[in-house]
């Protein structure tokens, strides 16, 4: 029941006033305080997805990075080309400084296409194999290697065959990659090692000369290249990975014959050390310019295909990071910067030489993220530091997931990147972006790492993903 | 500090009893207690995903599917084929009741291909365009519509334009989807208003015919086709889309030549309807066998490629759910139904049948989960239910999101799918697979949507999540 009380003209006046006036000092508090903290953060990340997906840089600049440069092994033709377009574009992006930061990097060559067949018996033909030499493998001296196939699916397996077993043959490696894994790089993880340390732990029982079934999911016709790591107590063999299809047929054939015969022709050989260089950009933080958040990719890629994916599209995604930042007129309270890495396929020497430059001159890398895991979709990114203090970093990040899930990102715990992971004495935190990993191995290191493989919004939404979240890490800290 | 008691032999052999019992009575609850409580589902759900990229039937099922009965539009050969190919599919599936549903679908052909032609002039000559008549579409009776083209980009455009800018002219609806969406869906959802109604609302103002830009954010030479709505009020005038590389070029040709002729050559017609079958496949509950759980996609396609992302995908991504549960011996609560509609893309017949029956027979169908987005890696699920339900149902269903993100899926509140729509009325919970939808309008209702541009893995996964949530939602209710 309301209580009523008669006012004079004067005091009804007076009351409305001092309504008024608890109106207009309440409404506001009462207004701000259902306003979403973050609704200038959500509307900017909404704009810099807009921008990116409707007047996107990255896939002009991939496109003519692929188109331009070609593939771009360290120290090759193509590798000079694209430190030279790289800078070239950089001086264009409005940054505060663009240099090239010298980096003595390993040089391997292919030489003339490689030669793998499978003998011919009085029954059958030869049978030629797309293959592809390993990267570092020795050559075969410009004559072809001939000997008796010995197919091993394990460690294991090896070791019990020994010397007896292996010694004069050629020891063929046919665990395939496990496809059960949600993963795609775990199983990737789960086989490589056999073309990392296949040649040297073959040669170690007295084989000649090395095959490895391609680091791929798919059955199909592609051999995939890749780095071994020979061990200097025993002998250099050569070494050539062969297509899935190769592997399932060379595979099939010792199981009905018995036994093979193969020729192996490598042409490739390892050059002096040569001079390159990482490539990078820098906006100077506004407020503590002293601390770098750093963002990259690595410019070099394996001698075939474009490198499109790996990582063509992690220095482009880079590249336009800083761009877009600073067309969306952000400016950074910490110092942002662009790192292209040289030679991370065969030798990690730009990675290396970046983390010991940044000892050196007392750099401070708050965070740094790579991308190096294809063009594809993005899902999240993958974040690691020093045991101590990523439980620290985990929680302080947690709240940007929130902000990032509309874009369909997640955070985990996890690797970051190889070009970076030489910061990680620096105590800041580190992470990857994590794209859709289920068609990155149809194309990793083969042939078929093309330009056209990348899909620009695809692209072009990792690029997004990555500036959104140096948004946030610069916008907030650490 | 220990207190020490001397104890005869006997009561030693007593007290260590006694601390066995006390250690075995107690520790088991210790680690019980500590154990994670999801433990079980956790390994069901990994065993469940392994199996599906293992062992997936998804894939070669579509091949099959694709590759036996190609495009299936409802009526065609195509349909009537893959009705009876899916049907002796799910009788191997060790299912409880495999049947079919009849439904009177509309029958609409093609007929020979369609011509749309800029016309020649004294200075070029005619230029012929990638074109697809729209479904539902008049022919042209035998000859060649002839007209000028009116190029607009909105609904206001064309009404300013009137009668007297339309009447005897061809309308050519011109306005791209919007790329800067992150979900191409809303890109399309912006659009499509166009190609379903674009026809009726030109006849209105006396148009002799359509063209629309394909729905498709690439620039490319695929027409998309699609449905369209004919008001009866207006004259049924035929309507074609065009290639976005044609729109494109047609719409540069009218700014440099202020005006331009087509020539519409469209030998589609609709036939009288025509029986056909929804195809119905189920595992009775153990428990509440009265309450369903649904999952399905479309077995209709257009009439051009394989329908491969759309629908063959969701129809053989819902089968192997009932498939891989059955083969992983998981004995459902509820009765688990798959259902492959017929008619979604011209009609939603089998829909609207399967739950004008559901209603008939008082079926209660507690959860619907439709696949209709295509067959690219699942990001999660979208969920819609009756407004006053909705929260309850989110809350209910919000913890399952945590068991399901380890493979990428996130829960959002969104639409689920046009078959099972018609349920909405039962109050249940309704959902939709969200792929990613980034290539989506690359494929859909264009010759490019064939079995080669799905990845089995992609494909695999959508299948295993899909089963994963049925299988959750059957084990905990809603």
């Amino acid at each position: 029941m309301m209580h009523l009380v008669t006012l004079s003209p004067l005091n009804q006046v007076r009351l409305l006033w001092v309504g008024l006036l608890i109106v207009k000092l309440t409404l506001p508090t009462a207004i701000s305080a259902q306003k979403d903290p973050w609704a200038e953060d959500k509307a900017f990340l909404q704009e810099l997805f807009k921008q990116s997906l409707a007047d996107g840089k990255a896939y002009p600049w991939l496109r003519d990075l692929c188109h331009g440069a070609g593939h771009r092994l360290s120290g090759s033709i193509g590798a000079e080309k694209a430190v030279r377009w790289a800078k070239a574009v950089l001086d264009t992006c409005g940054l505060d400084t663009v240099w090239l930061q010298p980096v003595m990097v390993p040089r391997w060559e292919r030489g003339a296409p490689e030669i793998v067949e499978i003998l011919g018996t009085p029954k059958r033909k030869s049978l030629r194999l797309p293959a592809l030499a390993l990267g570092g493998s020795v050559g075969t001296g410009g004559k072809a290697v001939v000997g008796e196939v010995v197919e091993v699916r394990s460690w294991e397996a090896l070791d019990s065959l020994g010397k007896q077993g292996v010694s004069g043959k050629v020891v063929f490696y046919n665990r395939p990659m496990e496809c059960r894994h949600f993963n795609t790089f775990e199983a990737y993880g789960g086989a490589v090692d056999q073309r990392v340390f296949g040649p040297s732990r073959a040669a170690k029982y007295g084989a000649i000369a090395v095959l490895v079934r391609s680091m791929g999911l798919a059955l199909d016709d592609y051999p995939h290249t890749g780095t071994l790591r020979y061990d200097s107590a025993y002998a250099l063999i050569p070494a050539a990975a062969i297509s899935t299809n190769a592997a399932e047929r060379l595979s099939a054939l010792l199981r009905e014959e018995g036994n093979a015969r193969v020729s192996i022709t490598l042409n490739c050989r390892t050059l002096p050390d040569v001079l390159s260089y990482n490539v990078i950009g820098e906006i100077r933080g506004s407020l503590t310019p002293d601390k770098i958040l750093l963002v990259g990719g690595h410019l070099d890629s394996w001698d075939v295909g474009h490198g499109a994916h790996d990582d063509g599209a992690g220095c482009v995604q880079s590249m336009e990071v800083l761009y877009r930042l600073r067309k969306l007129g952000y400016r950074p309270r910490h110092t942002l910067r662009c790192v292209l890495f040289m030679n991370e396929e065969n030798g990690l020497r730009g990675g290396l030489t970046y983390a010991a430059a940044a000892e050196e001159n007392e750099e401070v890398h708050l965070f740094a993220l790579e991308s190096d895991a294809g063009g594809f979709t993005p899902r999240g990114f993958s974040f690691e530091a020093d045991p101590e203090i990523i439980d620290y970093y985990f929680e302080q990040i947690l709240h940007f997931e929130e902000l990032l899930r509309p874009f369909g990102l997640m955070f985990w715990r996890g690797g970051s990147g190889a070009d970076i992971s030489p910061l990680r004495g620096q105590k800041g935190l580190l992470a990857g972006l994590r794209p859709d990993s289920q068609r990155y191995f149809d194309f990793h290191h083969t042939t078929a790492d093309v330009f056209e493989a990348v899909h620009p919004r695809e692209l072009q939404l990792g690029s997004a993903s990555m500036a959104a979240l140096i948004y946030l890490i610069d916008k907030y800290g650490l």
